[in-house]
């Protein structure tokens, strides 16, 4: 057993402020921005199949060559040089238009290409027109021209998403917010934000630490999404575990419906209840109701100590108990309670070629964080709950980190995980929910197939290198990876629907936090029943009866 | 000053569970159960007009006499001896139908009283056909007949909304949700509760605190009120400062639509980004578009440390400061800060014959509690905060309760406004949302308003008693209470439409928990633009295309 500090007393962590007033975040290469020359070189953390595909795309291959059997929707009409003449005259400044075609071109196909690809180089669209609105006015003069004109629209925040929703399948015409980056108002009593939907959220975030809050969320894209792609995204994120899900703490949202109506419920109350709460339908709505130009959200309190522990573990159920040893005993200063299991930790000590902060070989590894007010409560909090832990053998082994660097070096140990997992090839990333009960057996379940279809192995011929799990044990989502040699059309026979089928039968989702998009719409079904769907459908309809907002996918037929 | 016993350091308060496992809650009398033979003879706390009438109203006065101008749509259909025939083919349990007219009839009108008048005896409606399914297969059953027939429907939980929402208007069938009383599961680990809609909100509580957990609700009707009720109107209550809002911490509904289709919609899963989150529109949705068969809800940890202190200040500017510092001091632990008005705690003074625990007269009071998980550290804070509260001249006097009598007591001074307010005859009340800046400023403008008018003042000549303020600081909500000698239209003019008004120029809410029901309908226009009422009745439209489901109310027109 590795030295458990909280056990001699000696060095139990120090909890303090992080370094630049910055909370616990992914390296930063992890982020990216559209500036970034890195982009087209490396396939980075998220980089990977999610699984619809079964070859690494290039960046030359278009989603239509993926996805033969989209067709364009004739009843979506084709941009023409009246049309950009129309929106020169709306939006005045010059910088807001980005066209290669016709008379009105000022801009060369590679131009366009940050805004037609995705962050995973995985889809690529045909898009010739990217708008660029500085004003709601303009965003609603925009789209209710283009639903006049049944001109397709695709929504563009940071561009982060991982299920292809933010990149247009055809020519569909770009409405980027990256010109929607003002701060509206902070009301540092309350905590409440006021902002436009294309800022930053580390910008925002960064904000509002120097007026002594943080943003409710937080996650390894912050440099580059946009809250109100995060808003449009429901994204979950580190911080879900403590300040709960955007639904409740998005106070209010502004948005420009498909036919130009500006849609004021930009809130600041806390309480409302004065009618259906609308602006939950643009949470998570993709793009496909509405164009999101501003959000109002509660902001909690910045917190000024931080810890963090990791332990080993010899079974999930021991897993479950720490879980509800944690839980009782940090209570409200609980801030990330991160599975990984033995495997994932065996693929980065490889990887990185790292020695792991624990002595002894586990099948599974908790981190635990503590966000907190005051240093020396918080610090005994964790260590009383540590000796519990080794008391009554839940934990195995375990350490706590006493400074910065030990601080962020347990955390590299999960945060590191999706890095490292694509260095044999590829990756197939399912981000899935699954009650707490049967968390951890999909992966043995499909470790358990993989290995009876003789493609897991140490050999090359092995076209899976492993399947490991790891995830946010306290949302019950679980991040499935299965690690390949090479993207093939046999490893997704395996998979799938196999993993689809054992999720829908537990009642989890296929997808936890990252939408729908094109990526997953095929199989949604998975998740919800057709008299759900149709619902849905019958909302979409309501919003965008011309189909006009982010066609071909989410909910669509 | 009173001896702010935190100075000394002598006495601070001990932390304690609070007995019989029990949290803080309204005095047993407020709440109401259905049985209680009191229930006719007091109007209790909630008694008073809502400002809408102008007496106030004994029993036997009907809705229809209080608003003439409401005409039954003849749209709907009259309940047949057939239609009763066919409910009882569909509920085999003789106990479901109680109808007073016919050749079915089984119950006198005295036996439908309670399902027709609502708890603050102000709304009485004329059913003669109450439902009580027991199975959300029989609900759907009824839905679609009365959707088939054209028959207006009432969903009923406990029956204590303050807005008449629950009531019929004129013989709307009312469905009750009194026999949905069963714990479907709950699962320790996650603390996910999935349950009948009809369950009582404090047997939920009860039956969580068993397993160590809350409900993320309380408020002073949870004897009655069921949780489906609370999914409905959007409660708030006392913890919301703590949990956050129920569109947060609601994570499935199941549901019937009027037209008998059955939205199952009741996921267990804290992250679950697959299409529109449908089941938000229910939550706030007051009856009108389904009827609520049953929730699961993400329920917190159960604190097992309670400290509350009580203190005095001399502005609402003061005010402000004290509640940026328990921001920031008590952080994760501060569970309310309740403001009362000097003028609220003179009248319980003067109702009740108690000494108020603060030796000296303030302008304004602030009762501030923590919940947490250390009795010691939770302790601490609260004394270091209120060192430095004193030592920087935020508040003037203090007092912390040392036991449980205590604890009581001090909450007592907070709890018991409303009750007191009534003592003169009767109340008019305004539950609203203002940004903090201005919160108070309602209450002076009010004030202002009624000394002007000559209606104020200590004679019995003079209509109103006094105007007062307390709420929930942390929330924005502001409750506004004008007590009176009697109900008057004089008094009326001079509040309405001024305080809506007021209200409208400060973008707040003039209904920040109770909904709208029937009667906040006609003010809504102050809160919400005619865009968004547009948008809310196309939702109405789509899920209710007949109108039967609680008619009359909320956001027709
Ligand atoms: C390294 C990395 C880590 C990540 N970690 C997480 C994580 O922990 N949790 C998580 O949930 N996600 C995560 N994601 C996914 C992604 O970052 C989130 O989904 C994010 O919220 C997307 O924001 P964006 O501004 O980049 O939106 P985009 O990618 O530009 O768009 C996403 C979708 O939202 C729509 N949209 C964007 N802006 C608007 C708007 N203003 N109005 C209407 N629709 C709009 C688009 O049409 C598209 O359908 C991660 C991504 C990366 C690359
Ligand atoms: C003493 C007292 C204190 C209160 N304190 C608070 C407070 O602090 N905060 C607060 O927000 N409210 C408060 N209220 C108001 C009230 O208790 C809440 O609105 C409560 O949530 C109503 O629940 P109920 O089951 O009694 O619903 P009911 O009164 O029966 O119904 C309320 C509305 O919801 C609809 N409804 C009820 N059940 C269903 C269902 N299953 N499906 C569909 N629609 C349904 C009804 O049609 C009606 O429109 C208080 C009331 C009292 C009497």
């Amino acid at each position: 057993m590795s030295f458990l500090r909280i056990c001699t007393g000696a060095a139990r962590a120090i909890a303090r402020p992080l370094p630049g007033g910055a909370s616990r975040q992914l390296p930063r290469r992890l982020g990216y921005s559209l500036s970034q020359q890195c982009r087209f070189q490396t396939t980075g953390a998220h980089s990977a199949s999610t699984s619809t595909q079964s070859k690494l795309t290039a960046p030359e291959r278009f989603t239509t060559d993926s996805y033969p059997n989209l067709k364009r929707d004739p009843k979506f009409a084709q941009i023409t040089e009246d049309d950009i003449a129309h929106f020169k005259s709306i939006l005045p400044h010059r910088s807001s238009i980005l066209t290669t075609t016709g008379a009105h071109a000022n801009a060369t196909p590679d131009d366009l290409e940050p805004f037609n690809t995705d962050w995973m180089r995985k889809y690529r669209g045909h898009t010739t027109l990217v708008l660029k609105p500085r004003t709601t006015t303009e965003a609603s003069q925009i789209l209710s021209y283009c639903n006049f004109r049944s001109l397709a629209v695709v929504p563009q925040g940071g561009n982060t998403g991982l299920v292809g929703g933010s990149i247009p399948v055809f020519d569909e015409i770009i409405i980027s917010m990256n010109n929607f980056n003002q701060i509206r108002s902070f009301d540092p009593v309350s905590g409440i934000l006021v902002c436009d939907a294309g800022v930053v959220l580390e910008v925002a975030d960064q904000y509002l630490r120097e007026q002594g809050h943080i943003f409710p969320l937080d996650l390894g894209a912050k440099g580059s999404c946009h809250v109100g792609g995060n808003v449009a995204t429901n994204a979950g994120g580190l911080r879900l575990l403590r300040y709960g899900s955007l639904h409740g703490t998005v106070l209010g949202v502004e948005a420009v419906l498909p036919d130009g109506r500006i849609v004021n419920d930009l809130s600041t109350l806390r309480k409302n209840n004065t009618g259906y709460d609308l602006k939950q339908l643009f949470i998570g709505s993709e793009g496909t109701i509405g164009l999101i130009t501003a959000i109002s959200i509660q902001c909690p309190q910045k917190p000024t100590a931080h810890n963090v522990a990791l332990f080993g573990l010899q079974s999930f159920d021991h897993v479950r108990q720490a879980f509800v040893k944690t839980k009782q005993q940090l209570s409200e200063i609980l801030s990330a309670f991160e599975l990984m299991d033995g495997n994932s930790q065996d693929l980065v000590a490889k990887v990185t070629g790292k020695k792991h902060p624990l002595e002894s070989k586990c099948p599974f590894y908790v981190l635990i964080e503590t966000s907190g007010s005051n240093d020396d409560h918080d610090a005994a909090k964790l260590d009383s709950l540590l000796e519990d832990l080794t008391t009554s053998e839940i934990i195995s082994d375990g350490t706590q980190a006493s400074n910065d660097t030990e601080f962020k070096g347990l955390w590299s140990w999960r945060e590191g995980v999706p890095e490292c997992l694509g260095h044999w090839g590829g990756v197939y990333k399912y981000d899935v929910s699954i009650p707490l009960a049967e968390f951890y057996d999909l992966v043995t379940a499909t470790r358990k197939r993989c290995i009876e279809a003789g493609i897991l192995g140490d050999r090359p011929e092995h076209l899976v290198v492993d399947v490991v799990g790891y995830g946010h044990v306290g949302d019950c989502n679980l991040h499935l990876n299965v690690p390949v040699r090479a993207y093939d059309k046999k490893v997704e026979q395996v998979l799938e629907p196999f993993i689809y089928e054992w999720i829908q039968e537990r009642s989890g989702s296929i997808s936890a936090e990252h939408g729908l998009g094109l990526a997953k719409k095929a199989y949604v079904g998975y998740s919800r029943e057709p008299a759900m769907l149709k619902l849905m459908r019958d909302i979409k309809k309501q919003y965008d009866p011309k189909g006009i907002m982010n066609p071909y996918k989410y909910v669509e037929e």
